[in-house]
């Protein structure tokens, strides 16, 4: 388990690393939701993501001794850039496990950032099996994307520094997919304003999380469909646990309702934000969730995106 | 003329109207430029543009009487959705003349805020004697976006929470076509920050202000080519006067640099900006202008775009 202490602890250690991303808000998406609307803006961060708090706490929580042998993860996203830029702030190799089938850009991000990439065949299998060989090899300490209570502790940081500058919010909202910034983002605002809702957003094409909710238990047998490349991971079990002492609620949105909250985004708060970013959003302007009257914080994940594939585009 | 007094009496008309925005660095831009760049993000002001501000200041500063009879303006872009929403938080009538020919998402944008639309000829004549013939029916004040003093000192206010915010700035770059946004940021650096230089950055293919200053006085037979459709007026009477004795240098900038920038902006620094802000970033990119270890300003402009049809897309 975390609790605020753990995220009070990630917060100084992300001091002078990690950005503090500014708070936006947007007279029209207030009109169409009826609502207050703060968006606490990850994809401002350094990396384009929430994701450079976790690997920034973990790798700075490793003592020099484990520190020096480096760290490890797979992750063709954001995570793999956090890491990698984390890495580097400490100083310390970082070994990053990727598919060889993934795009030149994503590749170049990561190696962009000093790490070294260790390619595997394209399945989950391969991933771990190479994962693995890698730790052992270089005894490098391996940064879960989300399965981490360090890591979590560094994703709850946003939602720490989103209420210690808008009082008194009555709901905040993050996209879910394995379960770090939700666990982490409840972690924070349940201490610091008990009466706030807290709620993660899913697409209904990966509602793992939102199953797993309903029944109490992990459910982990679906096959992730969705445009929000972010969130096609599995809800993770340290997370779940947080989550199911912690969150209020789950809800889905369908990949239309993203794309056009993405767009929204775009062209009216001038942000580009990734379809996973979109997902909370969608959901308030569907009205999924109860919004007339209320102050809500948002935490808009990231920003990572092929500007060369809109999804509002053929 | 105007002068820093002219400024700070528009920062006091523009509290809790216009936002407060952000400033944004980028590692990525820094290491290419080996400058340490701010960013002053007037693509998050209200409207999605620096404009917001001068026809704030403008219409702020008009007597009740002046006021009740309305304002009126001739702009499809920036400054008509800019008078259209300082008007509509006046509460008074706002008049902004357009040619037929605007997409229909620009005219929704105007009439969103209220604001009535008056279509004309899309020629310049067509334009001034719609536009005369509208303030001398209503009695409107009439707008300019950029050759009148109370417009310029509320452009002004941006570089002005700019130097307030990050101390010690060796340059600050604005992008450069009526004039009024260089001539206000050039009274507010050059009070604050009398060691600072400004430059104004402008399209090769719409040269004016570059050819004026050179030549010491207004060139303005010149058929502006620019994909900057924010930079393609001819330089001010006003502006100019003030432009002459404030700014080092006006530098230019070629099309394609300037596509280039933008999309590194996007991808970078998560922003929407249009090609217009991306035209002094180009310049510190390609080298125009001396960046080596200097601590650089750089307002940008704006981020209205069609997102059906990007620069880097056919």
């Amino acid at each position: 388990m975390i609790d605020f202490s753990d995220i009070q602890a990630a917060a100084a250690r992300l001091r002078g690393k990690a950005h503090v991303t500014p708070i936006q808000t947007c007279a029209h998406i207030d009109e169409l939701t009826g609502a207050r609307v703060f968006f606490k803006c990850e994809n401002l961060q350094r990396v384009g993501a929430f994701k450079f708090r976790g690997a920034t706490n973990a790798i700075a929580s490793l003592s020099d001794a484990e520190a020096e042998r480096g760290v490890a993860t797979q992750s063709s996203g954001n995570h793999g850039q956090a890491v990698a830029l984390a890495a580097k702030l400490r100083a310390i190799p970082a070994y990053v496990v990727m598919p060889n089938n993934v795009p030149a850009i994503k590749r170049a991000a990561v190696a962009g950032y000093g790490a070294e990439i260790i390619e595997c065949e394209p399945t989950a299998a391969a991933r771990d099996r190479t994962l693995d060989r890698v730790a052992s090899e270089t005894g490098a300490y391996v940064v879960h994307p989300y399965n981490d209570w360090r890591v979590m502790a560094g994703q709850g940081t946003a939602a720490l520094e989103l209420c210690e500058a808008v009082p008194d919010l009555d709901l905040v909202l993050t996209p879910v997919s394995g379960g770090g910034l939700l666990a982490g983002t409840a972690t924070s605002v349940k201490h610091l304003v008990p009466t706030a809702q807290v709620i993660g957003a899913e697409p209904a094409g990966a509602d793992d999380a939102w199953r797993s909710f309903r029944a109490g238990r992990r459910i982990t047998d679906i096959k992730p469909d969705t445009i929000a490349d972010g969130l096609r991971a599995i809800i993770g079990e340290k997370p779940f646990s947080v989550i199911r002492a912690r969150v209020d609620d789950i809800v889905r949105v369908d990949d239309a309702a993203t794309i056009r909250a993405m767009r929204l985004v775009w062209e009216r708060m001038k942000l580009v934000i990734e379809p996973s970013a979109a997902v909370p959003v969608a959901a308030l302007l569907e009205r999924t969730i109860e919004t007339e009257g209320r102050r809500i914080g948002v935490i808009l994940s990231g920003g990572n995106v092929d500007l060369d594939r809109l999804p509002w585009q053929n």
